[in-house]
């Protein structure tokens, strides 16, 4: 019996990413690495599974230090679903996604592919987190994150998390953090504007674009701990009842 | 001024499917539509979003009475989004997703286009319902449903609904109901099983499939409503904190 704990590592980047690859740099030092990972970019995938499309899996060889790796062609949902029902012979201890190359903090948890996939690990039953920092580069600094994410799973692995909670863990883009701050999602959201282009055949077509507008001015929010230097760590849940709204809606319903 | 509601319906199964047609029959009696849905099926889309893909846009008219109708390259996350910020000239007063095509109850609420397209709607500050019936067929029988989704649909026009609250309504595939139900989302999951076979030229691909499983008991859930025959309302929300969770995760962290 192998006593290291079966660590599963995805990300919504693709399993070539530097944020990836440092996320696996650090989960070598802490168990038996298994990688299941997008074969292409997915951000904003959501929580989106392929119902329409075959998918294809292919065992690749990037890091020979690895259990194994394979690179999936379906949605980072898909990968833990595939990994967790028909690649490992038993359900990992943990499984850490990310680290992503951009926020995911407040409202950003929900269009998050690499949050997703962590997500998706928390309903099957394995404890999970979920990394990111603020940087959308592809060349991104993720050597000063590796202390503290180190930190973070060693406390996760040894102590478990509570049940159906996943962590959403946020970096600021800084080479040294105040600490690790627990808050909720802040209130925030998006303003989207659609840049209107022309194709060379002259049809109309638009990109997503949008800012991102906080809402929230409290100190207890992922957006005030990044924004004042700590890392955000979000305890969330899969269980969309609002449950204080319930009395409310029986109102207006009956 | 028109003193009519301006309604926003949108889907995940594609403008054409009978399930908005349905829809936009009961919304033509309530308001002034304007139909903002994808050019195809986009079952379990999740909350994604478009980033990396240009999107187009084409007036339609599949039915001369609406304001307009609009199909669209997204998600229907992107629908909301395209509809709210770059379509209407005013916040709509209401948005509709569905009726969709299967069940959204439980856990499916994180997979669904359909719920995704009304949480969006909910983000951006639209009072906003999703409607589902328990039947994946493309000829399901959506005629019991209206009279419910008139009814239910008035009173959210006429109250409004709790702050940041979507409603999540699911029908069983019944001629008659019981009656409705306010209710919170059973904990169930999918047991994933990739069936795996093989291309014409060798190569292995997977398809997702999976059995539903309740593991929930009790009577006061989505899925215990739709099993004795209830129309299902749960009220969701889009900040995901666990916030019963925070001081274990605090207790954990240091």
């Amino acid at each position: 019996m192998n006593k290291r704990p079966l660590i599963l590592v995805t990300n919504d980047d693709g399993i070539t990413a530097p944020g990836i690859r440092s996320l696996i740099a650090v989960m070598k030092e802490l168990g038996d690495v298994v990688v299941v990972a997008p074969d292409r970019p997915q951000s904003g995938m959501g929580h989106a599974v392929t119902l329409d499309a075959p998918l294809y899996c292919d065992k690749v060889e990037i890091d020979p230090d690895l259990v194994s790796e394979y690179q999936f062609s379906g949605t980072p949902a898909d990968c833990v679903k595939f990994a967790v029902s028909s690649l490992l012979d038993r359900k990992p201890d943990l499984c850490v996604s990310g680290i992503n190359h951009g926020s995911n903090s407040s409202i950003n948890v929900i269009y998050s592919g690499t949050m997703s996939a962590a997500i998706e690990a928390g309903i099957e039953g394995v404890p999970s987190i979920g990394f990111s920092l603020l940087d959308y580069s592809w060349d991104a600094n993720f050597e000063p994150l590796k202390k503290d994410i180190k930190l973070i799973t060693e406390k996760v692995l040894e102590k478990g998390l509570p049940k159906d909670i996943i962590l959403n863990v946020n970096f600021p883009k800084l080479s040294t953090f105040k600490g690790v701050k627990v808050c909720r999602q802040a209130r925030a959201n998006w303003q989207e504007k659609f840049d209107e282009r022309t194709t060379p055949q002259g049809k109309k077509y638009y990109w997503l674009e949008g800012e991102f507008v906080n809402m929230d001015n409290e100190n207890d929010t992922d957006e005030w701990a990044l924004a004042n230097g700590f890392v955000s760590v979000v305890p969330v849940q899969f269980d969309m009842t609002a449950y204080t709204a319930m009395n409310a809606v029986e109102k207006l319903m009956f």
